[in-house]
């Protein structure tokens, strides 16, 4: 038996997954480490090296059946030459990953952004599986992006394309400065961070809501709770959020007209009370002739997305 | 001498021009004759077979050297099947241009919006030659986009992708409407037709300004003028103008990562009162990531780029 297997790598700041996938992107296997970011590139590298060879033999696949490796980091890549220019998550600055891991494994490797992978995962067999113009936003702790047109990542003139948390969305006044410096970009105020920030912001001008009396620190998850059961400052939160959200989807609907928006990360499981608001504003900022037949849907992979789009990365396109 | 030729047809409401380009994209022969909207879509048709075989045989080129013919028409197409689904400009509704045109003249027709074929033109051989990501903006009577992605028309899911115009970038509060339905356009702000919006609000509260004695009707042009003299109202219209296609043009950045954009139409005569104005508010409104070795320049072909992109629109990739 020799069904070509695809390895795909989610290296994160704390944790290393690891997935194999068949060729329709199917998770057939995973396997979980530590990422051991302390120990630095080597360590790290090292550690993926291990987890793969190790999660390969353990679902008894031979090594020559691995077709392609795939890794998903998040940071600043300079994909074409597969260097890591700088990541604030694993304090990296200007790491060979491509070079090293092919060495280590003698395969060929292909690395590409956290947010980019995850949207190719999503397109090949999540919540975009036959579509041709994909724009995937990840709501996590800050708003990352993923364009797939015809089944590739567009990476754009030096692979900065897609980065649509930093559109600019909330009013000159009305804007906080993000982490790039620029100020009322999409993600300070639709990622957890923002949503958030606003919650904090609320309880310590001494806005009367639940939100007042949660113990520890705030989460998103905390706001979307106490907005369902009706507190009207986290209400507004959530309503803002989406808000600027759908503007902003708005924007990238005149610029790219995609079919779908899948909507990924841990904030996109605020259901209806998101992705209504979502739609709203979506609808209401859009010019008809580019809102025709466009959708917003909620991410299928979840956790996964990262392991598929990495493991599909050598593919030249999916589908 | 059999030297392919290729043919564009600019559709505009009132003149269509015919060009014939060598295969470099170069203008060899063009012909400019009355559109004559008002006999409907028959006449405008015919008119055009009439035009494109006369400069062809003036031309003393035999027809069999003719490689492709294309349009570009203003309005909303169906471009997969080459039908004109409204225009304004010639006031037509489902005319299916490709296929009249391919009867009348026993060659394969291509037609395009005529943002795209301007912004096709440019990178075939005007401002944008060589370059893999461009995006063209077109200040006339609205503001058209245009986006080449590896020397093709990035056309999006229906064909609506490079609406730039409506972009919302001014505040809702501060916005007037589009024709588009929309508050705050790009396209009521920076376009001719926004420029002399602004202008003849100033003159109507009682501004002084040079721009109330300006007989006849105020054009952008008058503006320019003024503003080059020193006229600070006119100055602050033209600052107007360039702030806000800068930070729109730092959103397309984010989303797109181009390499470079061009800048066309009337408008972009305005000169360096313009680009000045338009670079810094991009670099402003831009993360450095997204605007590291972008450039913004005046487009070459001026009003040629039509002929020229339509006549590219058979290749299916320039250069």
């Amino acid at each position: 038996m020799s069904q070509p297997i695809y390895v795909g790598v989610d290296l994160g700041g704390t944790t290393i997954k690891v997935g194999l996938c068949d060729e329709q992107g199917r998770l057939i296997r995973t396997f979980e480490g530590p990422t051991e970011a302390e120990g630095g590139p080597e360590t790290v590298l090292d550690n993926i090296e291990r987890y793969v060879r190790q999660l390969v033999a353990d679902a008894s696949y031979a090594w020559e059946q691995v077709r392609g490796i795939g890794a998903g980091i998040p940071g600043f890549l300079d994909i074409a030459n597969g260097i890591v220019v700088t990541s604030g998550n694993l304090k990296w600055t200007n790491v060979p990953v491509k070079e090293i891991l092919e060495r280590k494994l003698g395969k060929t490797v292909h690395i590409n952004n956290d947010a980019n992978v995850a949207a190719l995962g999503e397109v090949w067999s999540g919540a975009g599986a036959g579509y041709d113009y994909v724009v995937c936003l990840t709501l996590g702790t800050g708003v990352g992006g993923g364009i797939i047109i015809n089944g590739k990542i567009y990476e754009g003139y030096i692979g900065m394309a897609g980065e649509l948390g930093h559109i600019q969305v909330v009013p000159d006044l009305e804007g906080v400065q993000c982490g790039c410096g620029q100020m009322g970009c999409l993600e300070t105020v639709s990622s957890a961070t923002g949503i958030i920030r606003m919650a904090t912001d609320a309880v310590e001008r001494g806005e009367r809501t639940a939100l007042a009396s949660v113990e520890g620190g705030l989460t998103a998850k905390d706001v979307f709770d106490a907005a369902k059961l009706g507190d009207e400052v986290a209400l507004r939160i959530i309503r803002r959020a989406a808000h600027y959200l759908g503007k902003a989807m708005g924007t990238i609907a005149v610029v790219l007209n995609p079919q779908r928006f899948i909507l990924g990360g841990g904030v996109s499981r605020g259901g209806d009370l998101l992705f209504d608001g979502v739609r709203e504003s979506f609808r209401k900022y859009t010019p008809e002739a580019s809102s025709r037949g466009v959708d917003i849907v909620p991410a299928l992979l979840g956790n996964d997305a990262g392991m598929v789009g990495a493991a599909g990365l050598c593919l030249k396109q999916i589908r």
